[in-house]
């Protein structure tokens, strides 16, 4: 049985917040061994001061371009511009980048922080080392989850960006003859599929960041494990494009 | 909260088989209003036929090519050709093809049956008729998975290639000022993130391909709804390739 439970929503975070502690307080009764807590990227990312004024960017040529292309602001374009490593489409006012870490996403990874707002928040600089940080401090292993658009298909679904004891992939691979009996997958994605069923409880505005996964304690580890970088595959690797 | 259970796993399903009767004996408390039913797709397939004997198959000239090229079976590289709508890479021994459903994966969703097996497995004809069979027999609110390769991330996800009476996809354009808060995501993909979440808890043998997911009750619909078709982009739409 797989349970997932939202914490109580946290306050509004800030840049120098001890996340931890505020998400200590939202689950009063601790943690159990085998949870998982996962945790929209967000509050992370504010929490450790990734956000940007917009007031403070100035945008170069091509920002200005763009913008003057899509009739969009041209500070928040170059918001993302700065923030990916390679731009791999640039076409109906969403720029689909590599970030430095090696996800694939639309604009980077950088999200509004609120409706009419004038700051935008950006992706923690290490998603696997906050997790690292979070689960030293609570105690639990720790998945930073993003909403992700995907090729081919309609919809955002929530991966695993940082992670930390819990095992990011379950490798079945060459087991099948043991058993005997079929596999219907060699690879898993572990920790996507935890952010996944994490993200059906959280309340879609965002109050609920901190969501705790019961029941995969057979994929929680005695150490903080080879992270979410596990799941990136290297450029030049890629199966489908 | 939301909770994934596996059902106790279903005896070997052949071609003809009545899988609707097969789930509700291995449900004995039922269904509740608001239960949804992951099915993995390999059980419905079989059931409905969709399996191929490979002593039946003959290979044509660009199977066999292939097969050379690859050292792989010409007869099983014939199949998914067949299955192949469109092939949009032939590299590393594997074809990812989109489908005549709309779905882009590797081998155009063909799988081994059994270890040793002389047989594949197809994809269902038509997923979402599937899935509402299911759910005019069994009343209640059924996905059909599978588990896809992902552009530049490694592992498999399990997705929704079939639904019925579960709202695929969970709007929130434009839904962000009305609550004064900021949205983590907008177009949240409801049946993709069910199907990921049920086979956290499924056995990775595929020995118990049903499980039931609680607490989507707010997405459960009082009639078939869109269906799985609803979560295929356009061809020529995507916003990635």
């Amino acid at each position: 049985v797989i349970t997932a439970v939202a914490l109580a929503g946290l306050p509004e975070v800030r840049p120098g917040d001890d996340l931890a502690a505020l998400i200590a307080a939202a689950a009063p009764d601790g943690f159990a061994p085998g949870d998982v807590l996962c945790v929209a990227h967000k509050v992370v990312s504010k929490a450790e001061g990734r956000v940007v004024e917009l007031a403070s960017v100035t945008p170069g040529p091509r920002a200005l371009e763009l913008a003057e292309r899509w009739g969009k602001d041209a500070r928040k374009l170059q918001v993302v511009l700065d923030e990916a490593a390679e731009v791999l489409r640039a076409d109906g006012g969403r720029l689909i980048c590599r970030t430095r870490h090696g996800f694939v996403c639309a604009n980077a990874g950088v999200d509004a922080s609120n409706a009419g707002d004038d700051r935008l928040v950006l992706l923690p600089l290490d998603p696997d080392a906050s997790a690292r940080a979070l689960r030293a401090r609570l105690g639990v292993a720790v998945v930073i989850t993003d909403s992700f658009g995907r090729p081919w298909r309609i919809g955002q679904a929530e991966i695993a960006i940082g992670c930390a004891g819990l095992a990011p992939l379950d490798d079945w691979r060459g087991r099948a003859d043991s058993h005997g009996r079929e596999l219907h997958a060699t690879l898993v994605a572990i920790a996507d599929q935890a952010a996944s069923a994490a993200d059906l409880v959280r309340g879609k505005d965002s109050a609920e960041p901190a969501v705790i996964v019961r029941g995969l304690a057979p994929f929680v580890l005695g150490e903080d494990g080879p992270g979410a970088a596990a799941l990136v595959r290297e450029r030049g690797q890629d199966l489908f494009t």
